[in-house]
């Protein structure tokens, strides 16, 4: 077999066969099939697209390319989550801890922040002394102590995956729903869970644009977990404007901390109980505690505070602050009719709240926080949002970013209800 | 500017501005952009296309990568062909010295064989003692002395295509009219050459397999020569069966000049007839002489003796044979109704008249010579081709290619007409 071979066959509309992914994918992983084949490869793919025998082979052969966990030791079901990303997305902070004290435990491998939306390992991160990298038994170890873990990657895990998405980050082969999914789902299956609930956001801040587009992928991403025997189901969940009213590291730890606290946002609270029971029910877990009753009553607090510890962090400790802050208002009075998620995800990460390269450090204090959501009145003059930042330098872009982004009307503009639909097996 | 913007707008279905095109090919060369990114870019514009600007535009771009050759001081019309390859097309070695003969300067950069069709630098470097590769002076002293030259191109001559053809060759992105045609001209128009006849191959033995294809890839060459000035012309002709009746280096050169000497076979003679007056027309010569004539009279052959000798070789020597040989006969009498050009070649050059990579040696003496070709009346046992062959370890794999390849009948199956159509400006 060779990668020319290969290659041509997608080219012209072929279907691959098992072999011939299997073939690739390991050359690949090997070094026998060169960067610049798989990046024609995956453009192919990208314009030609994989029928779902052809997604559930590369994704099986991405797995194959390193270890695969397993719990089955464990005495209790396990249950995961992935979001496809979104601005103000802290949803992971307070579901993990929630989820383990209804009785599931949440082993959960995630990822740092590209681009415009922010990454769950930098947000847990600005708590001092908070460790994202533990060794399988470490993780066995705090999964034990607070039912809940939230961990970095091994470089074991997909390392197929971990090269061909470095690949296409910088080949313009991102945007393809068969390689998307294959890509998390081979994570999410090789990290050994027992059931999964995907939070496909659709909107100008999230990947996915539309929702057939965010549909699409998450029939697909729900299919590869089916035929790999993990019990997956999916949400489509708003993301036209941002989730919650903090954006940016240390900001969206305290919002979780008010969630876990029983306030915080009503978006970030329905959220967070909608998928804590959709992730108990695909992890069959008949919980003896309803996910909003576990807010309520501090025992989601506790398995927060367990798990931070657990992990050397001080969940007691002052977050770091950004230095400047510059607060932006509002031009009239009125409804506010519209604040663009992606505009905000955006002035953020050039407040210094993302990063622009992987290996560039973030600032844990910057980021912006809302007054005001879509819907809610304002007063001409009133603040309707904060910048956070640690140099004043950077307000100027982040304003830019914002231009356009929000408007005071008579009334909202229309939005996506919070959870769209849901996508199961067929 | 940067790779992923011009591959994204590439990905989408978008037109390439001037400047991305620019940008792109200059990086390339470059360095700055990546073989990974060159790839997936040439990947999407083998699948969506270019339209006519783009296409001038990447030639354009790819010519000013390197030198321009200027012969403009020269007292008489430069005119130049080129082929898209075939097998048994030995057309250079006669057409050059005729042309020659009748008035223009033929100064020709030529390649090597690669795959099944063979290369004209191969056949003439089985003459002993002939050079390819000239400095610029060595070229205009072959020209002045012989009136035509044929050589290597120099590495200094759109130094970005050689880059991409080599990438594309490793990643299934070879067969792209749009690149193919821009691949090929630029080379043309930086070797400087007044006037271009094209000789594009149709059918199974040549790149393009229908009349459709060649004739996009003849418009779309004929229109980027015109657009640079240079008097542009083509010819769509057969390649179903093999050219002439030898095919393989050494045995192509005897057959050239058996030609040069006024005989050969009847299509090698037509073909050369007709692209030398088509040479001429588009050089603006009027010829003194016609080319049939030249080839009569013997001037063409003079002129062949003399650009022979003025790059090293010798026209008297004996040419290198191979070794052994090996007779194929005909199965039944009757007519020879069909005799597959692709295969011809694809077991010449498993006899080792090609190569499989680059840097592969070529057996000069290795080929095939035909005793018969379609619509011959062939009897029971008579010889149909004679295999020629360092080792006899080669005939079984090149009798393998010609299983299936001819088949004698009632009468010749349709063949395609020697010239097929012309495309000219419009």
């Amino acid at each position: 077999m060779d990668a020319i071979e290969v290659i041509r066959a997608k080219r012209d509309r072929g279907e691959l066969s098992t072999a011939q992914i299997d073939w690739v994918i390991d050359a690949y992983t090997g070094g026998a099939v060169a960067d610049e084949q798989m990046s024609a490869l995956a453009m192919a793919i990208l314009l030609n697209g994989m029928n779902r025998r052809e997604i559930a082979d590369w994704t099986q052969a991405m797995i194959r390319s390193g270890e695969r966990m397993d719990w089955s030791l464990l005495d209790r079901p396990t249950a995961d989550k992935h979001s496809t990303g979104g601005v103000g997305d802290k949803i992971t902070l307070p579901l993990a801890p929630v989820v383990a004290a209804c009785g599931a435990y949440v082993p959960q491998l995630s990822g740092r922040g590209l681009g415009h939306t922010g990454g769950t390992l930098d947000k847990l991160e600005s708590i001092p002394g908070w460790r994202a990298s533990l060794s399988n038994d470490e993780m066995l170890g705090v999964l034990r102590a607070a039912g809940a873990v939230v961990c970095a990657a091994g470089s074991g895990l997909a390392p197929a995956d971990k090269k061909l998405y470095a690949l296409r980050d910088v080949t313009g082969t991102v945007e393809s729903i068969p390689l998307i999914a294959s890509s998390i789902m081979s994570k999410k299956i090789a990290e050994g869970t027992g059931s999964l609930v995907l939070d496909v956001k659709v909107g100008s801040g999230a990947f996915m644009k539309t929702v057939p587009a965010a549909r699409e992928l998450a029939e697909t991403m729900v299919a590869l977990g089916t035929d790999a025997g993990v019990r997956t189901v999916a949400l489509l969940t708003a993301m036209d404007r941002p989730l919650g009213r903090a954006v940016g590291n240390a900001l969206e730890v305290e919002e979780s901390v008010e969630v876990l606290s029983g306030g915080g946002p009503a978006d970030v609270v329905e959220l967070t109980v909608r998928l804590a029971r959709e992730m108990l029910a695909a992890a069959g877990v008949s919980p003896g505690k309803d996910p909003a009753k576990a807010l309520e009553d501090g025992s989601a607090m506790d398995a927060w505070r367990r798990m931070i510890s657990a992990q050397g962090g001080d969940p007691d400790a002052v977050l770091p602050r950004a230095a400047e802050t510059l607060t932006v208002q509002a031009p009239s009075s009125g409804v506010l009719a519209r604040l663009d998620a992606y505009a905000v995800g955006l002035a953020a990460w050039r407040l210094g709240a993302g990063r622009a390269r992987k290996e560039d450090p973030v600032s844990f204090g910057a980021g912006i926080v809302l007054h005001a959501k879509p819907g809610d009145l304002v007063r001409d003059g009133q603040p309707l949002m904060t910048l956070h930042a640690d140099e004043t330098s950077r307000f100027d872009r982040a304003l830019e970013a914002l231009e356009g982004a929000y408007a005071v009307g008579p009334a909202a503009e229309e939005h996506l209800p919070l959870v769209i639909d849901r996508v199961t097996a067929p």
